[in-house]
């Protein structure tokens, strides 16, 4: 018999709880058009998040459009423009400029710090915790996650660039701080989440290659000895045809080990680009086995802030804690701002039926 | 000045040294249409060939045109068939049929051992060493490469599947059992070669990543402890517009250390997918510099049977031997059959200019 159970995710009444107006730009002639897919760790007293903050220059000519460019050496960012009636150029998508020489991000993303003792209300750092710095981020560094193991917090993220996106690693204990401890994963691949335990002595995560040539991007699990290396690579879920997840589907959420397994927040997206959070269950000491994966979104885009914005109809998280028996989710709305919302995790499990 | 001297590589007057004639197919019902790209090593007083073979089922039917299947699961392969009328379906690209529902490829690679004395005359085993057995490998086993390490032989090659293409890691020490050792890079990789000595304590290897939003196929460097998991990517060699590696390249054979460093013999190609063969110089204790890049290709496809084959203009190494100062070069060509040419290293410094 179909699981008709629904699942009530209480969304917070003051959503979204960072939106671009609370970040103070960092870039003289830049403006924020995004705050959103944070990581989210406890960090002694404080919740802190990670944010992905975009900024783009003001736009205040009309013949032109301004976008911005990324020292690889220095990090300097400058303002490069192009005339809007360029042959051959695309700007339909608002993310992006393609011309006949290449492909210009419209905006830039760094990584940005906020803290909050009651998980709802946040003060976000006036600096960046990590700013484009190399060859591997000139186009941005975005979406960071949050592992902690022991005293220790390493941070990935992607790490966009013309040569492709990567996922980098760095490691804070106080994040104040930060050290870069390079590329772990080649391109194309994003969505990684690291395992916030050792299994059998090595270290797990969950990755999402994107392949030129045969596949659709989906979600493996690789293993490692010391966090920079990785191996043993294994195709772990993939998209299911005419559903949610059809076209695409990447790790979310650091799991968190429950009594029943780990729990996987994941996030899929159908043909129209919708992007909705889904949950799956993997065996606690073999990670590679798929106990139970949920039919049904966990969350959907629905409020206006989560269908209207930068990139409407998209919900993504990069973190979620579990705590006292409740999921806090803290995810991106719409490529544009922070929603917080909370899932009972007994309810969860009989929303998927374990 | 720019350097004008011409690079004699003295190809073998009896190429190629192994054609599809000469390798017995495996499979009832199928010829072998390939034997290309070999693994090369010596061994004891032999040289071992890792041949890639290709074989397809006979075509016997005017009506549907017949195309291999391998049951992921147990190994075994079947025919399938499809109409050559079929709506939608193109079948003007030899390697692959492309259908609204998906793809097949026209042909099944393994991988085959070859042994010779005197490098020129092969045996070449009835068995295969390696045929496709689990999910990452249905869509057939491809150019492998041989890295000797102590008594051990690691064999890397590209593993073909519907959920990408992934470079696989096996071990012998006879060249007569083989052991798989899983995944060592996510999709898409190929091209794979491992350097045949550690550097300050780690592996090293030089790998293809081809993303699939930014960038072109190029050639990275990742390390590892212990040669399971890699990491430490970082870009190393790219495409170089208007010659005759401005689409694509890749590591071609296992890196020798040489007096000047390690030199990697790599393949490029063009808009016209045109393969040739280049040389690279890098430091021997600092492999991620690139000492010296040689402008011109050091093999181009001339002869017959490197022009015309099953997909012709392709010279294209896994693998080569340095011996008494000769490179010794056992290259596939036309994706087809195997040449043999040998290159006087001291030549090849003064055709690169270092």
């Amino acid at each position: 018999m179909e699981n008709t159970i629904k699942l009530a995710a209480t969304r917070y009444a003051g959503n979204p709880i960072l939106k671009p107006a609370d970040v103070t730009p960092l870039l003289p002639g830049f403006e924020v058009i995004g705050v959103f897919n944070a990581g989210v760790i406890r960090h002694e007293d404080e919740i802190v998040l990670v944010l992905r903050v975009a900024e783009r220059p003001v736009q205040h000519d009309a013949e032109r459009y301004l976008y911005p460019i990324v020292d690889g050496q220095t990090g300097e960012v400058r303002i490069e423009s192009i005339s809007r009636k360029t042959e051959g150029a695309d700007f339909s998508d608002s993310r992006e400029i393609r011309t006949p020489d290449g492909l210009y991000l419209t905006s830039i993303s760094y990584l940005r710090i906020a803290r909050s003792r009651d998980g709802l209300h946040f003060e976000v750092e006036a600096r960046a915790a990590l700013f484009p710095a190399n060859e591997y981020e000139v186009y941005g560094i975005e979406d960071c996650r949050v592992t902690r193991l022991g005293d220790e917090y390493y941070l990935n993220y992607s790490a966009c660039a013309p040569i492709g996106i990567t996922t980098a690693l760095a490691v804070t204990r106080d994040f104040r701080s930060f050290e870069r401890l390079g590329i772990i994963f080649h391109p194309d691949n994003k969505d990684v989440t690291i395992f916030p335990d050792r299994i059998g002595g090595r270290y797990y995560a969950l990755h999402r290659p994107s392949a030129s040539r045969f596949g659709q991007p989906e979600i493996w699990l690789a293993e490692s000895p010391d966090l920079r290396c990785w191996g043993d690579h294994r195709h772990l879920l993939g998209c299911r045809e005419g559903t949610w997840e059809s076209t695409r589907i990447g790790a979310s959420a650091v799991p968190f080990l429950t009594d029943k397994g780990w729990l996987e927040i994941y996030h899929g997206a159908d043909e129209s680009n919708r992007y909705c959070l889904g949950a799956v269950l993997l065996e606690a000491d073999r990670p590679w086995v798929v106990k139970h994966r949920c039919d049904r979104p966990i969350l959907t885009p629905e409020a206006d802030y989560e269908t209207t914005g930068f990139f409407g109809n998209v919900v993504f998280a990069c973190g979620a804690l579990c705590e006292e028996g409740t999921i806090k989710l803290y995810y991106g709305a719409a490529d544009t701002s922070i929603g917080y919302a909370e899932i009972v995790l007994e309810e969860l499990w009989a929303f998927m039926g374990v």
